[in-house]
């Protein structure tokens, strides 16, 4: 399920953040591309192809100042499993570098704020943030090297930052 | 690294099992061929290989009586992330359908003790037992499907209910 | 090996074409994004990474106007094995739909003329080649999706048929 | 498709032989397993397994003495693009050093005589053939290696020279 109708970004709810200093916000990355792997650390299509993904993904994005990788950890099941304390863990042991937030669950039910917010349907998701906040694309399940590649490439050469990687 | 000193299989101690109705002991067992898949739910390479590779071989297995798949959970460190209840969702999310015995922490460590008893490095490991409960082979690491297929395929026509698949 | 200093893509010089109901020429190409694969057909790495990577490519391409992906088989060794005709029956079997350029024979040694036009170390190699017809990436070996759909994506939003797929 | 009815292993009728000093036959192999690998050069499926799968098992089949494997290279389409020198490249690139049996082609029709002799569906298929020559598995298609290893496996164990690996 692809979804490409643009919207602007909702906030990211988070609970907590690992792998960086200080809690990021859209709004601070404002003017970069932000790439967001929605995931779950149980989710099997998650651990064998999204977050590998995403890892490629960030060592590009670390020898550049127009894209950032964030991972959103989004607990719809399993939740006594997938405890942040688990999380630690698996992020270690897959050597996950780049910022991962923790959705914030919420009172009304298994699905957490962030994403109930920007209407996920499961793990993994793929949303694709353009330099003015827009969400450009959004999809559910497997992404495409050379597909997600293609969209993230067309908006780097989009703003002041541009130009040919 | 491969063992293939034959040994008598130490018993299992465990703490609790999944995916069977009764315990099992490798005395019961005594007369079949048994493949012990030695593992923790966050090691990458159990995730990505080993695992895998005895739930085929469980497939295998269940088509006959004289081949069992064993799982054995021995945690030695992040413990608290890897408690039975993570990993009877870690079951269910892949689908793993072998028994699954859970290693017996250990008042003296960290290392549980059926692991301490097989003198096992690390995980992912597999452990070849004959009819006769010998060990036959215990390696460390990803083992190679054909490597593992050929030293079980030989203990199968070994014995009583031996001969060609 | 990755070539980025830009220069002027130079003509395809080819003895035969597969795929196509006639010859193609860069010239005739100019306005669109043009990635070409250069490959043999007894290559292993063409064979498992390339020339996949070229077919997804090239799925993506057909559903848009301004992007192109041409095959160009250099031989330079087994000259007696890969044949046209070899050719002809590899593209049938491997299910290649993308245009196919024969790279003509020099007179003076093994390496083709396009081949030794563009100074390609190898195969496979990736050439892309902008609007403009200047040649903007050149790499040798196993391209990464990630880092070429990055590349691909900043040309195409780059002209007057541009914007996010 | 897998056939499991076991019956004499018919002798290969060879055009000639790649990477061996002397023309081989079961006969002079009979006391050993023997894999024979039936492929074509420019079939997808030999390429991306089984002719990978052959290399791995003859690996282990080289460090000991009870086991072969052979290729077979029967050509019944693209006959001028998959001719002897072109295989003879084609080894050469991937890197195949078992020996490797040009299947003889016949006067009356596409499909070559040890093909023919043996009633192979296509490529790729493997044959099983134990110590007293008979045919024991015969499969068409991609082969599991947990499969074969098992087969192979309890053929290995059945002999004078048997024994776990």
């Amino acid at each position: 399920m692809v979804t490409t109708a643009i919207s602007e970004a909702p906030p990211l709810d988070v609970e907590r953040w690992f792998n960086t200093d200080m809690p990021l916000t859209l709004e601070v990355l404002r003017g970069k591309v932000v790439v967001v792997h929605a995931f779950q650390m149980l989710c099997p299509g998650c651990v064998a192809h999204a977050i590998p993904q995403a890892k490629r993904l960030h060592e590009i994005a670390r020898r550049r100042d127009d894209l950032v990788v964030l991972g959103l950890h989004c607990v719809f099941e399993h939740h006594a499993a997938m405890t942040p304390i688990a999380l630690e863990a698996f992020l270690h042991e897959y050597r996950v570098a780049f910022p991962v937030a923790v959705d914030r669950p919420s009172a009304e039910g298994p699905i957490p704020r962030t994403m109930a917010a920007y209407g996920l349907q499961g793990t993994p998701s793929t949303i694709v943030i353009d330099r003015a906040g827009l969400i450009v694309r959004h999809s559910f399940g497997a992404e495409d090297d050379l597909v997600l590649g293609l969209v993230v490439g067309s908006l780097l050469n989009d703003g002041p930052a541009g130009g040919p990687q």
